[in-house]
């Protein structure tokens, strides 16, 4: 197969490099790899490529070249609203994307920001920042009801890493259809009455028309006192004023944050300093060390199920968008 | 049996109430339980009480006073060293401590220090303060080298929570005797070779003479580079100026402490504002909603075993100081 890598031109820890590639595909067929980061280093391979690897940054400002081949489009990322829409994408192309990749760090991720909302570490930590011993006690987080938006790659493994802790998880997804790693699935229709019984509520989920602003102000005020939040899915997901102003008002006791609209978080920016606001930068789920290892298996699975005619794992579903 | 509980003055959180002690005992043959917060509420009963109830900060004050019929002693706590040395403890009378009252939030505490320390929290923390976006990628905490110096009630509880994310921990005690809980034990002895293979090193020892100052600054800078320190045990495990050195020059890249030396952590220390150090006021191991209630559920199955003349599970050794 032809393949074709079009790596970032900015992003040393993410570019996949040869070595990278040819360990992923020993086992295979030779195929022929290039390497590109610029437009014209495409368009020099486009008419032959049958498997284009890109990133999200890169992908649409490609494909208006013609490159007749083409029949797999790999993003080397999970969320892909920032390919929305898709109509940059030819017609008879697949679409794969890389979930899966993230799990080992989002399920730690969710179990952190889950432990630290139970300790009450955000308003510790403001103690903290005053010089000021202030004691919180606070129950274990493992008798709290805990809610996790989405059940895909990273909210199973947030629950599998909350359930190992002693935690019973319930998932909301678009059904209600059962999830191994969840104690219990509700359907996204019953979300209002979800989150009026969630202590923390962990949003994990694609970005998409169905999912844009989710938890809204009226959603948001549904928890309970007390209660926490955590984003690691986008930051549209939520309503930032709302969320900031139940944080101020003491309704909220914190959010743990990883995603934002826009990234970077603008400076001076609301949320840098909202109280009991955890950000961190949009680091949850990555791990440069083994990101484009885990990301190519994932790849290769899809390949070897394309040989073989069998339906492929990460094909992304671009009428859903995701 | 006549049983006296004398409560601590002004700490409603940890003061034993009659209900609480009427439920513990339901269902024993009738004590005579009085209560008590001033020294003369305890000489007004002294002479016909068996089993003393007590906080570290009141036991040392009462017995003076003679209280021949005294054969038991508890303490509300699990670290006794502030009851050190034992010379007020009449001869002939056991001293028990509660140990075993603080797993479940000890547990979440190591593990919550540990993942934020894997995430580099303390850092983005730091970025967040200063409103800019730096963003740090790590490894997960599931590949990483956790030791627990200590294996009783704080860190086998630690241990059980972090090998259910997939950690694999080593423990050190005073011998190097197997612990269930623990992937690897080594003695007390080897715990310099220990420490310079340690990525993460939690403190939940008790504190003795044997122990303080066990990570002084050499022992510290033995750590690898990057390599961060939890502390729940006690202040004087470790020595805060070399903790704070090694913080500053980078060498360590966190800290997580829960219990300082002296308590409260006096205003203006240098330990409020040393870089990449997480301070919390000693809230790791209590939830008023449960303490004494599990604490006196551990003294219930000591006095059956008393009655039934079995070994004292929570039987302080004042020798070892523990």
């Amino acid at each position: 197969m032809r393949i074709h890598i079009q790596n970032p031109a900015n992003d040393p820890d993410f570019a996949i490099t040869p070595e990278q590639a040819a360990a992923a595909f020993a086992d295979e067929p030779p195929h022929t790899v290039t390497y590109g980061v610029t437009l014209a280093d495409f368009a020099a391979v486009a008419d032959g490529v049958e498997l284009l690897i890109g990133s999200t940054g890169t992908l649409r400002s490609l494909l208006p070249l013609e490159a007749a081949k083409l029949r797999l489009v790999f993003v080397n990322a999970a969320g892909v609203d920032g390919l929305a829409p898709f109509d940059w994408l030819p017609d008879g192309v697949t679409l794969l994307n890389n979930r899966g990749t993230h799990a080992p760090k989002a399920g730690e991720y969710i179990a952190m920001a889950a432990l630290m909302l139970a300790a009450k570490l955000p308003a510790l930590a403001a103690a903290q920042r005053a010089g000021q011993w202030r004691p919180l006690f606070t129950a274990p987080l493992s008798g709290r009801r805990v809610t996790i938006i989405g059940t895909g790659d990273l909210g199973s493994a947030g629950a599998r890493a909350l359930r190992a802790l002693g935690v019973a998880v319930t998932g909301v997804r678009s059904n209600a259809a059962p999830h191994p790693d969840f104690a219990a699935v509700a359907g996204v229709g019953t979300l209002d009455d979800v989150l009026s019984a969630s202590d923390i509520v962990v949003l994990a989920c694609p970005l998409t028309p169905a999912t844009s602003g989710l938890l809204n102000r009226r959603r948001l005020a549904l928890l309970p006192l007390g209660a926490g939040v955590v984003n690691l899915g986008r930051g549209r997901l939520l309503d930032p004023d709302a969320l900031c102003d139940l944080l101020d008002s003491g309704h909220l006791s914190g959010a743990v944050l990883d995603v934002f609209d826009p990234e970077p978080l603008p400076p001076g920016h609301r949320m840098w300093s909202t109280a009991n606001l955890i950000v961190t930068p949009h680091v949850s789920c990555d791990d440069p060390a083994t990101y484009n290892r885990r990301s190519l298996a994932i790849l290769h699975a899809n390949l070897v199920a394309w040989r073989d005619g069998q339906a492929l794992p990460n094909r992304v579903d671009t009428a859903r968008g995701y």
